[in-house]
């Protein structure tokens, strides 16, 4: 009897949800940033609902916008992720955690350690989310004046990750021996000094903590340019990417698969997973209805500059509640771009400022739908080789995840694409990857 | 009616204990290193004990001993301090929650950033316990060959004080006023944005996290040099210290009390915290075997290598059962030090190899007693000014854990000694000690 194939479920998270707007929805929780009842309550339900993993996302500074938008901001402040992960461990049991970590502005004895204590605590359940800090405000909290350059940074990304990986094999599963007798609390010949040298990096090792209960957490990747993809393929366990379509989705997937393989990898042992915003309704209206309202709280100021990039056109000279004219003037900005925007506004008959709210709102991929018509999309993406699950983010919180968790997820298990319950305890099991074997013992 | 001056306990924790051969004494979790389970019970008696702060000793290297010793030891492996702390935060509601962190090789948005977290997450319970990191072999796992020179350690660290407390005040405590109306989050005039500039660090800030519960976390120093008195006198709360005895402590609390304030600050809010083994017995001889059992699980080839420094001579050479040598050959070694063997064997009749575990396993000021006789010396300590309270090591856990809490704290707390419960739900709360106002805003 052949299994169906089914979707992994991770869910992206900022503690207000990652829609600007969001905040001022009703029902929301504005000051969830530094609440931490509502992430028990989150995380508590995304357990129930059986989700593989709870994804906090991070930024490393505050100013990476105008003073205009930065006020209106929920997402720029917020609880630190090891610590926030390490307290949201001790009231789940079974759901992973996903930390966002930085090669660029960090040092890979801390990463190591902080993701295996997570580990530890969590009994098998920690991920790594490697990221080489994209926005170049953090450089400047870091001591440097300049952002450290794209191809510098995926070199050190690189060998970060041997350095991180190496620490975490640093004793042997069975080196703590801890025999009261002899007095030998571990075996030295089950560590291994690693005594890296590299072109940015030197660290001696071993760590001083104890092989993860994972062997290594999860790694998680999300760039998706080049040395994106390719670092992806040598070293990712789970991709979180950001195609517009299935299309898209497919050459992205197919892309990195082979590059999975090239490295000489097993290509079921990486699982890419596109963010998707789910907006559930009753009928498909009322979940188009939905979006439409969360927009609405996107300020028409701080909205119509990203729409502006968008078209190449300053879009604040239009009339707001006006259609998009078509007469745009010629410019040299990215001609897929304005024909995306002017697709958009066709298709769902937005006005300019409908539009503007849309791009500073969340201008993603988007399933908007019922239960069952998100459950179509779902699986023609998993069938098709688009998508190994998804990477989930919520239009608002607290009614957004509940109307993933409680009316989307019951349909995709009434079908067999989402597993009714966990079959193991550790994330690797969750996503069915192996536990890795320790490079310098058997 | 004056209030009787009363005592401040902290729990200066390595999960098996610090003494090193508390792994091996019957009943010991020799396990406990990464298993939560036992960490939870620990932190829970000391709540119920009404404890000011668990906190959590660190270090950042393993390879800090020989390999004969090493593989002996506890305590070079264990959870990393923010993660445990956070997970810990939530099995408790009042306890503080102390972390080691350094500055020599760490950064301070990092810093800031995860103590920030710790305060928000356990509603105003952390404390930074600042070190600059004396081990030379951490270097190595930082990419540095040689260790940091004493001096521009000591320099870098007031300038990270400053930046990490800066970074605190990033936001007005009313910055957030999350307006759903106006659709204004946070009042950027509210925000500061630290530019700071210095000899050792370059942090524009703001910290990406708003102001902590305590103002700042609580600041806990622990050096005893000149430059570590220095830095406690400018900057610290708690001062954990190692003096011998009571006239060594009193000594360092009258100077470190004095340039307290010769730099402007209150002396009332800097607590004196020896560091001190307790050792309870119903009896005081019972209290004296279970010590001398204690030692007797540290390894006899590792404990003649302490012993020998503390001589300045081979002790390897004298019979292990018989008493130390009246004719040591001469030698430079510090001669109050071999005084100070010398007395300790005469008042307790120590043969050599009891001298060697003592000096083994924990050599720094130890009360060993009944309940009755331990609150005495406390009391003394308290009324002539050795101490604020101390920083509470157990020889063995979790028994000696249970003596401490079920017997000497009642014991305290009959004489008036302890509090009988919380009298707030922050650590500045328990420590008497005042919420910093913000630099930047009134």
């Amino acid at each position: 009897m052949s299994e169906i194939k089914k979707l992994h479920l991770t869910a992206f998270m900022r503690p207000v949800s990652l829609h600007s707007g969001a905040w001022r929805y009703p029902g929301s929780y504005p000051d969830a940033n530094f609440n931490l009842a509502h992430l028990k309550t989150f995380i508590t339900k995304l357990e129930a609902a059986k989700f593989d993993a709870f994804f906090m996302a991070d930024h490393l500074a505050v100013l990476n916008m105008p003073v205009e938008a930065l006020k209106r901001s929920h997402t720029v402040t917020s609880f630190e992720p090891f610590t926030l992960l390490s307290a949201l461990s001790v009231v789940t049991d079974k759901i992973g955690l996903a930390a966002t970590a930085s090669t660029t502005y960090d040092e890979p004895y801390h990463v190591a350690r902080r993701f295996a204590s997570l580990d530890h605590l969590s009994g098998g359940r920690a991920a790594w989310n490697i990221v080489t800090t994209a926005n170049p405000d953090s450089a400047k909290n870091f001591g440097l004046d300049e952002h450290v350059e794209h191809g510098d940074r995926y070199k050190r990304a690189r060998e970060f990750y041997d350095v991180v990986t190496g620490l975490w094999d640093s004793f042997a599963d069975d080196a703590f021996v801890r025999d009261r007798e002899s007095g030998v609390y571990f075996d030295p010949d089950k560590m291994h000094v690693l005594n890296h040298k590299g072109d940015d990096l030197k660290v001696r090792g071993p760590l001083n903590i104890a092989r993860p209960v994972q062997g290594w957490p999860v790694i998680v990747q999300a760039g998706q340019s080049e040395p994106g993809r390719q670092l992806a393929g040598e070293t990712a366990e789970v991709v979180f990417c950001s195609p517009k379509d299935l299309a898209g989705a497919k050459e992205l997937y197919r892309d990195i698969k082979a590059r999975t393989v090239a490295a000489g990898r097993n290509p079921q042992h990486i699982k890419i997973l596109p963010a998707a915003l789910i907006v559930v309704g009753d009928t498909v209206e009322e979940a188009k209805g939905k979006r439409l309202e969360l927009d609405t709280y996107v300020h028409y100021d701080t909205a119509i500059a990203s729409l502006s990039v968008s078209l190449g056109a300053d879009a604040s000279q239009f009339d707001p509640d006006g259609p998009l004219p078509t007469d745009l003037p010629e410019t040299n900005a990215s001609k897929s771009s304005r024909l995306g925007v002017a697709k958009l506004a066709a298709d769902e008959g937005l006005t300019v400022r409908q539009l503007a709210q849309r791009y500073g709102g969340y201008a993603g991929l988007a399933f908007v739908g019922t239960p069952a018509t998100i459950a179509d999309e779902m699986a023609i993406w998993l069938a098709e080789e688009g998508a190994d699950g998804f990477t989930v983010t919520f239009p608002f919180l607290p009614q957004g995840l509940d109307d993933v968790t409680q009316k989307l997820v019951p349909e995709l298990q009434r079908r067999g694409l989402f597993r009714d319950d966990y079959g193991g305890t550790t994330l690797r099991e969750h996503l069915g990857l192996p536990r890795p074997t320790n490079r310098f013992f058997e």
